[in-house]
């Protein structure tokens, strides 16, 4: 097994203006370990409550995706409730109820803790802490986290900056992380305490991906219907460390791939509700949304003229 | 002379956290001339009054922009004053005094009517109409607005859409003249109604290019201090439009070239107030943004692995 999630398994009612769905597959490690699998063998831990539905399981496991690391606590699963409205540009939450993942205590599998990928998606820093103090240093380690970590335990969180090599944000944590608007000195600020790179997610305007003093700038894949946002972050990471997982090394040309392949999943994602379009892709369905994003991008030499006038 | 620009020309006020000016050179027609001088002789028309500084029509003389369509009238020139607040995001307008600008009724040169290349900077789309029926329809003509036109011309300004070949909005205005939040849906619904091509720009997220069933996304070129983002979108429209017009032909990639070439404009203009930036470009300092431009956008070929897990 090469990468090792960290995050939430939930059920989730979405509503948008497309449609609506109730006790969906949801969480963190869930579009994130589905997206991921596509490229590498992923392992996930977290915790369900007696309530999780078996077939959920089981849509999981068919992928390879191994769940040693999931363990059944008594309660009820995590549950979030939310809305998107007209521009389905944010989430609002109707509810999110912790139940089982309030006393979460990550324990990570003998099997998992020499893994070379690690992927702490968005939970209390604290544990992401414990987590890391479980494991080998992997070769490459990713972290997510959000607003409410950045407000309430913003000293925990940048107790973990160091010990992990990419911080995975969107545009408005990296802002009030940094408490700059400007995107560029957002990204130092986040490397100078720590991580060797920083990947910022600005929705449909695509991601910036810092590693050194190199930069990439990736846009969204050209959706002209989007049914439900939910989980696009998620794959996006998830996609970008299992592409990662599954290339021969650490190069910039590299992680511009993975990012490519993380926006390229997530674009998927959001065309239907919960996972339903990230569970059944083809390897060719994501081949050609790749191509299509690098001829979307593809920038030739300059051919034109420069005038000589008045110099 | 290759191309034709009818915009303002303008006295501006700007206040920004990094500065403050005041009466200085500014105006659509201004930014835009001056950005495409770099690779095409322009020709402006416009209107200033008697207190338009002698050096400003010297500014622009000195880089061969021809003045012949720029009329003196009696009264002040057009005025404008804004601020930008920390986030440097959208200008806030303090006073917009129209003076000679009110009247204007643009009268194009004999030797402006059979231009290869046209610019309709924003302006009332009654203007643009009465430009485009003094002159032989061009090779290719741009045409730009602003919400107030949306809001109070629809009319007047749908009716010109079908005599130019691209219109040039930011996202706002694309959603807002669309009646949707989706950009794909709104580039679509513009060229619906005649435009073979729709530039919409993002600001900071860049700039997306439809040109038929094609699509370009360029970023924005990555700037850790913005001084004044006053111009921005006339200097991205005059680079694009004054690298297309030194350009062989009107092919896909000549327009994504041209796009990058407003981009890498715009990325000058803003790092200092009014046109002090955009003044004194060497070749080789806009040659080597727009290879750090195709750096950054760069996406090579997909060479990880997919995994077999499960299919």
């Amino acid at each position: 097994m090469n990468l090792v999630i960290v995050g939430s398994v939930a059920l989730d009612d979405v509503k948008t203006p497309l449609g609506e769905v109730k006790n969906a597959l949801g969480g963190s490690a869930v579009y994130s370990s589905l997206s991921a699998q596509y490229f590498t063998q992923a392992g996930v831990v977290g915790v369900v409550g007696h309530d999780f539905p078996e077939n959920y399981l089981q849509t999981l496991a068919a992928r390879s995706i191994r769940l040693e690391g999931l363990e059944k606590a008594p309660g009820e699963t995590f549950h979030w409730a939310g809305y998107y409205e007209y521009d389905m540009g944010s989430a609002k939450t109707l509810d999110t109820r912790l139940n089982v993942f309030a006393a979460f205590d990550p324990k990570i599998p003998s099997a998992f803790k020499s893994v070379p990928y690690l992927f702490l998606a968005n939970i209390d820093p604290e544990l992401q802490t414990k987590v890391l103090n479980q494991i080998t240093r992997p070769r490459f380690t990713l972290l997510d986290t959000m607003n409410f970590w950045i407000e309430t335990k913003r000293e925990a969180l940048l107790a973990v900056f160091p010990r992990v090599d990419m911080v995975v944000v969107n545009d408005a944590e990296a802002r009030q992380l940094a408490g700059t608007p400007n995107l560029l000195q957002a990204a130092r600020w986040i490397r100078n305490h720590g991580p060797r790179g920083v990947i910022i997610k600005k929705g449909e305007h695509g991601a910036l991906l810092f590693w050194e003093n190199e930069i990439a700038a990736l846009p969204a894949f050209p959706l002209d219907t989007v049914r439900d946002p939910t989980g696009a972050g998620d794959t996006f990471a998830g996609g970008f460390i299992g592409a990662l997982a599954g290339s021969p090394d650490l190069t910039m040309d590299n992680f511009r791939r993975a990012a490519a392949m993380g926006t390229i999943m997530a674009s998927f994602t959001v065309e239907d509700f919960s996972t339903r379009r990230l569970e059944g892709l083809s390897e060719e369905e994501i081949r050609a949304r790749y191509r299509a994003l690098q001829k979307i991008s593809e920038l030739k030499d300059f051919a034109g003229d420069f005038s000589s006038n008045g110099r």
